[in-house]
């Protein structure tokens, strides 16, 4: 195992706090050393308070164990209320917004013992407008995605171990594909997204980061999503390759990313065969576009309302509907999504275990004005169903390039129990990444 | 026109100030006064500070006139989050948690300048658990509805012209018809809920109180839902009675208050005719429950993880799925609502204008132990589109009953323009009410 805490996986250091084998103030510390020597780089938080942070881990080495999440340090995208730091959404109307109430999903970490140790930098409002500063802890010249910027790379540079980012287009799972991390984005409404802002209700969704699939599997087993006891095989697993209605959006590292996995995956016997989807499905992507920009206007009223002159105009755009996206357009959004949802939960079943899909275009691209392309995402999202990011190589560039695991709606202990059989298989840089960014 | 201040519907009210005959500190005292003699019965506030509220009203009155909600007053149910009170949600978990931030909707009004009087009792977390202990104006032994129980004691009894309220199963339309007033629930997620407490996402919809279609129509254009400006003629519009699938559970004051309305209708011309749903409408109500009860199983975890004892029963039996809904009941309550909606939608048309259906079974219930049954409201709030309550006639015991008009989903214009043209036809009592509660 790992002895340097900050650079394990949740589920290592749990098993250490667990074992009394490693105080949470020895966790959070060697969060805090990691965090002083590289944010002047990575810029991962908005906000920060080491001494609380301290003084919370002693308090919780104090308490009774509460189960996995003991001890463990969280990462929260500033779009999420936590009542100990204020919420700044990245913008400037609400510097130093302080609310007095932990959003639903950092409720249930906290009560389950985790610490939140501080916020973490976002694209304004998790949509559109000023863009984090934070770096790709691989090369600081290149973004690490977003709008969950500061979690991936946070979680990416072993500066925390999980965190919560959220998604509306490919903000969760886009980022961990450029941060070499793992990540959650359950079924929509299956975490309650109360306390995050709210963009588009149809779309946006709470997700989370971590190290492995078994960090992920234990912040799901807090929010009440079972383990499934079924043990998985790769061998024998029909896993689809969708290459999606947007493939000619790929890049070569994207490409690269999709096929290791599938290959590696095949080489341990699974079966793993093309996944053409039907016909409206190539229509989901405009769906998506008319609700998110349709349910922006609703959201971003009170701010167009209230302070004109600090909102993104991006977001001003979405009230002002810009796109002029109509009624009939918005339900007809609605109703295509709607019947394509079923649709694809009826694809799983004997012939069909889990879908294998891009998490990004490829890698990370460069500068800090983009956080990358959501098309690879957006689909996914609006069809709500879990969709875990998983590491699978080194693109061209140096950076790290993810793949997808999606599922039907709800199927999170059955997709959770098939991602922690095939990451050991996709994911063979783990140690590469761990050199490259912190060798012991 | 009124001269009460308190007594005036909130168009009367923003005309007066829009002609500077009225000011807003004389609006809100007259608002003032009517509450500090009747709280002691009526008992629809939480938290209100008459000194906050003047020196606001003050401040309006010195500030250039920013549209028709300028210095109107509202009430906002204790399940939305206000900047300048707590919100407690009538839960002990909340007892004076400061959200330093307005709910979306309360940003809107207040942007508007809208004056948030104080804070209104509603059944805990609007949902199960402790009810309101306002009373029922034209009568404290029997309950003003639920969930936003003090926001519509409030309106109907003249202390406050606007009110919030929210509505997951009838928490909105059903104290509209028992207090009678005006109230309209918009096309789900057309107004933004961010900041009100959820329960159900895909059924929890923010909503508000006035005493005209008038005030409905005022509020909706701050959230830039247009007024129709084609003008409707009750004559010849056509008009369906929908009965419902759940017409057993009707009592005669509501049978009363729906033939009333349909017959009024039809003596000023309109074409009414019954309307029979298809068949599988008939399955809506159950498909309401299993969507209500799992996605309220998200909703209270925090609580039930962090504040397990006190936590209504009602809401851990959701966390705990004592209902027993399956993921497959759950996806097949979506389906079945998901194709729904545009059946629904589509009714709509040359040979139907509006939909007119019961707002509550009948009159308030006495005791304040219940709030009475959504069960003629639920379908409705799972269809998505919008709905107004409008007052009708008395009841045999002498408490206001009132009905509801439905349209498709987004269209608010045309549903409020109708409404307008209907309520002088329908709500024949509007000075009866008046005279029972304030005699001039």
């Amino acid at each position: 195992m790992e002895t340097e805490p900050a650079r394990m996986t949740a589920a290592e250091a749990s098993s250490a706090i667990q074992a009394r084998k490693m105080s949470c103030e020895e966790l959070v510390r060697s969060c805090l050393a990691r965090i002083a020597s590289r944010d002047s780089v990575v810029k991962a938080w908005l906000r920060m308070d080491p001494d609380h942070v301290v003084r919370r881990a002693r308090e919780l080495d104090k308490t009774a164990w509460k189960g996995p999440l003991h001890g463990l340090p969280w990462g929260v995208k500033d779009v999420i209320d936590t009542k100990d730091y204020p919420t700044t959404q990245n913008s400037p109307i609400y510097d130093e917004c302080q609310v007095g109430r932990d959003a639903a999903a950092v409720a249930v970490v906290r009560g389950s013992g985790s610490l939140i140790l501080g916020k973490t930098d976002t694209v304004e409002f998790a949509s559109f407008g000023r863009k984090a500063v934070s770096t790709n802890p691989y090369n600081p010249a290149h973004t690490p995605g977003g709008s969950s910027s500061g979690s991936g790379a946070a979680v990416g540079d072993f500066q925390v171990h999980l965190a919560f980012g959220t998604q509306t287009g490919g903000s969760h799972i886009r980022p961990a594909s450029f941060n070499g991390i793992y990540g959650l984005k359950p079924t929509w409404n299956r975490v309650s997204r109360e306390g995050a802002r709210m963009s588009s209700l149809t779309l946006d969704t709470v997700g989370w980061y971590g190290r492995s699939v078994e960090d992920l599997i234990l912040v799901a087993e807090a929010f009440r999503i079972h383990r499934d006891p079924t043990p998985v095989a790769v061998k024998g697993l029909r896993v689809g390759v969708c290459r999606s209605p947007v493939w000619r959006e790929i890049e070569p590292a994207g490409e690269l990313a999709l096929n290791t996995a599938a290959k590696r995956l095949a080489e341990a016997g699974a079966i793993v065969e093309d996944l053409e989807l039907p016909e409206p499905f190539g229509r989901l992507h405009a769906a998506h576009t008319a609700i998110a920009s349709s349910e922006g206007g609703a959201s971003f009223l009170p701010e167009y309302i209230n302070a004109n002159a600090l909102l993104a105009p991006g977001l001003k755009e979405k009230v002002e509907n810009v796109l002029q996206i109509t009624t009939q357009q918005l339900l007809g959004a609605y109703a295509l999504a709607d019947s394509c949802r079923p649709v694809l939960d009826g694809m799983f079943g004997p012939s069909l275990d889990v879908i294998l899909t891009p998490s990004s275009k490829g890698e990370a691209p460069v500068g800090l004005h983009t956080t990358g392309d959501a098309v690879f995402n957006k689909m996914w999202t609006l069809m709500h169903g879990p969709n875990v990011g998983i590491p699978v190589c080194f693109g061209p560039t140096g950076l790290p390039v993810g793949v997808t695991l999606v599922g039907p709606r709800m199927s999170e202990p059955r997709l959770l129990a098939i991602a922690l059989a095939c990451a050991p298989v996709i994911d063979a840089e783990a140690e590469e990444r761990k050199r490259r960014l912190w060798p012991a």
